[in-house]
């Protein structure tokens, strides 16, 4: 058993004891468990040199070793899982089930990346054979696949306490790839990051791997995190939070004398387009589905729906009657944490505020415990308040209740890029769906047809990145196994003999991948 | 026969004609042809909502379509070769076999990605299929593949007239992704971009494309080229060019409120190192050889190696002493622009006045010819000068003689980000290859053996790029397919009926695309 100690985990050695912040459990609004202490700046570049000195260790490792280190940290997070459970249930207030769940898709993404890993097709390899005889210069044999970028540096979320947290996508893709990683916990699930943190180290050492493999830091952003975005052995930064606080890494990755990628997913508002035959067709239902996708983790999820867009009258009025309703049934609960809560309180009560805004149903913050609100406007009154292209994190959405489609057209072009676009029609909406579907395609990173986008499947397919501002920009996904190339980059060897070639360019293929060779893909290989 | 006016296209339109500054002659020394006018900020406006407005048209536009576009670039190029052979010449003084042998690859290069686009397997389409019966939650239809970011700025090189210009590899790459395309031109070649660029335009009319699908615009970087990155349509930027001007576009795109990607190829110095082993076995060869690739292109590619490093002895002043006779027999000649001549004489002058750096052979520069250098200086010299680590644009090259392999590692160890890494060795240089492979590739984009980085092979292996300050950042090749990926984004589908999914994604595969289907590869399609 890992006890919790409340220190930072620099490699296989553990940070100095000295105190910072304790954990923190919504429900009973209270401290508990040992002081945690934030990383020193010596702790920080002791990591950073020890993650370096692992990368070439790591980008040589063959396929099935790293395979098995992934498949490790699994089996140790689903062994520990009542120990995880009790821990982050109390941390974060969200019920055993959901803790169960994303065990489950986090230990899921692993195996995945496990699999993605020993197949090898990830690599993308490319081979052009030689020919010398070319006029009017000879032909060079050329070869090239994607490698690891090195150290990566990777800022948990406060939502997802496992599955975007220390041993999350980020981390599962980054090992995936060949980089060491360094994780900054997310100080609202303290002891949780502290015990994923150990059972990495655990497989780190059962592997033989460098112990610069993977470290843990505990500490503020503005400090050990920029510390970290801005040492020059960094080589990527993934990040999932808040859009300040993904600009900042940003902007300090981008000022560094060499920049770096900063793979920063910053929520989004998730604008669902309802049209009217949708009313017609099930407008109950409807209400029921679109309640639990906006209360879906008590509003705390990147891809809550927080924007309705319909037309105004009598359908549509029934339609949030019905809505309200259900929204109303939502038992309040605690959010992730103080601070969330404070912000959206305070977030909530800036909106409400807002001449254009209306309270449709609102259900009181009482001891913490956090319902639901349904508020209204209209197409020009939303059209004239960029206030409401923000993002309110917690369960909330806005209805638009817009003068016919082309307010509706209006409203969806002047949106800002999204994670997800849904649109919910009937059969008669089709010449709308035709118009409007390329218009938030420009917009989004995913678009759902009649569906709900909360729920983000990790599968190959996943897309869960858009323009910015839902992400730093919409060329990378954080989910599913195109993550992956977020963290290399293509590397290219020329004229080199079968002995000296990597395992995955040599021409004998020992490694049976799936290859580009001349511009065709070897497919009849052996399964 | 379109003739060259001097204006700025802006899609179908022309600029106005105001003077600017007329082509030059660096053969001659004289000014020569009709005065070319800046483009004015309404134009570059102009021609940015054109690319907009053509944006959705062309991420909807078919393969086949697409693909012939591509191809009627090329044909459109080679009709007019004797007329670009012309101008080109004269506007770089570049010689005709270059400039023919610069068609040959340009239209090689707008072809093969006009096949990439007609087998469709860049799209990286992948679906997951959906299951409703699964438990806790029903997994939905999840499909995805590559989509265009949108309207690109492409600034041209002066060192490539055709290849790395207006209908280079990044407009062929972003036209194939479906991307419009907006030229800043170089003033270096400023006739033969227009009659280029009128070609591409003939090319947009005859496919019936919307005239916004490509523009060109003279002018200079620091106004011109900045209203471009910064303008919010822009999407995506590609550059070949200084460090100096990389960066500074870096720079104001990641200060733009949307951040968008620069691909920046900044230059390199190419390191090459020679073992003993190498000189024992072909020294005479390799002093060929080494002369040729430093002076192709009158050392203006960006790589020509311009740094040779090996052990100091007996072995290396014989070599160098070869290396020097063969650069000695190379025929001065002029540079591309008056500026980079200059450039090329005052940073010679800047490097020789260093006191580590010492002339080895020489050849002086006569009315604007100019001939090769080659410096020398010591393994600890150079780990002390970081003035040394600089390109220095043009025919010359730094010898490093090192006190043997450990500091020929140092000297490694030192470099920064290249595009290229050659290592020349004979059979008993084992032992150090297998230490220093590794060291540079962690530097660089291309690995070389026994062999010479210049002259960049168009194919689908080919990565032209490495880490910063070579390129913005490694991650990308501005030469072969895989270019075609940095104007591109992933895009997901979810819960889409057939009839709703663009063709690429359908169930019925009606394109015959090469897909993942629930992790599989769907090897089994139809040749």
């Amino acid at each position: 058993m890992n006890s919790i100690m409340g220190v930072s985990l620099i490699g296989f050695a553990r940070g100095q004891v000295g105190g910072g912040a304790r954990p923190y459990d919504p429900n009973k609004r209270e401290f508990f468990g040992p002081e945690f202490t934030w990383a020193r700046p010596e702790e920080v570049s002791s990591a950073i040199q020890k993650a370096k000195d692992a990368a070439p260790v790591l980008a040589a490792l063959g396929h099935k070793p790293k395979s098995d280190f992934l498949q490790l940290i699994a089996k140790g997070i689903e062994d520990n899982s009542a120990r995880i459970i009790e821990l982050a249930t109390r941390e974060t207030a969200l019920p055993a089930g959901r803790i169960q769940g994303e065990i489950g898709r986090t230990t899921g993404q692993l195996r995945l990346f496990a699999k993605l890993v020993e197949e090898g097709w990830w690599r993308d390899v490319r081979v052009d054979h030689a020919d010398p005889t070319r006029k009017p210069v000879p032909k060079p044999d050329v070869r090239s696949m994607l490698v690891p970028l090195g150290p990566v540096a990777v800022f948990s979320s406060s939502n997802f306490p496992l599955a975007f947290s220390v041993a999350g996508g980020d981390t599962a893709s980054a090992f995936a790839a060949g980089c060491p990683v360094i994780v900054k916990a997310h100080q609202g699930h303290l002891a949780t990051s502290e015990l994923v943190g150990t059972l990495i180290v655990d497989a780190v050492r059962q592997s033989g791997l460098p112990e610069g493999t993977f470290s843990l830091l505990f500490g503020p952003g503005r400090t050990v995190g920029i510390d970290l975005v801005t040492h020059p052995a960094i080589q990527a930064v993934g990040f999932t939070g808040s859009r300040s606080g993904g600009r900042a890494l940003m902007d300090a990755a981008a000022a560094r004398k060499q920049p770096i990628p900063v793979y920063a997913e910053m929520g989004s508002i998730n604008p669902m387009v309802i049209l009217p035959g949708a009313l017609v067709d099930r407008s109950q239902s409807l209400a029921v589905g679109l309640a639990g996708s906006v209360t879906l983790g008590n509003g705390q999820f990147c891809t809550n729906p927080g924007l309705i867009i319909l037309e105004a009258g009598s359908q549509s009025d029934i339609f949030l009657q019905q809505l309200g309703s259900e929204l109303a049934k939502v038992i309040p609960a605690a959010m992730l944490t103080e601070s969330i809560c404070h912000e959206f309180i305070a977030g909530l009560a800036k909106f409400t505020e807002l001449p254009e805004i209306k309270v449709h149903t609102r259900v009181d913050v009482t001891n913490g415990q956090v319902g639901p609100t349904l508020l209204t406007t209209s197409g020009q009154d939303f059209l004239g308040q960029p206030a409401l292209l923000e993002e309110l994190f917690g369960p909330t959405t806005i209805a638009v209740l817009c003068n016919g489609i082309e307010e509706i057209i209006e409203v969806v072009k002047a949106l800002d890029g999204q994670l997800t676009g849904t649109i919910h029609a009937g059969p008669e909406d089709n010449p709308q769906i035709k118009i409007l579907y390329p218009i938030l395609a420009g917009k989004v990173g995913r678009l759902v047809h009649n569906g709900f986008p909360t729920g983000v499947e990790v599968c190959h397919a996943m897309n869960h990145g858009g323009p910015y501002p839902a992400s730093a920009d919409g060329r990378s996904t954080s989910v599913g196994t195109r993550a992956i190339t977020r963290f290399t980059r293509p590397m290219c060897w020329q004229n080199f003999p079968e002995c000296l070639l990597p395992e995955e360019l040599k021409e004998s293929n020992p490694l049976g991948l799936f290859r580009l060779v001349n511009g065709t893909w070897n497919k009849d290989l052996p399964e």
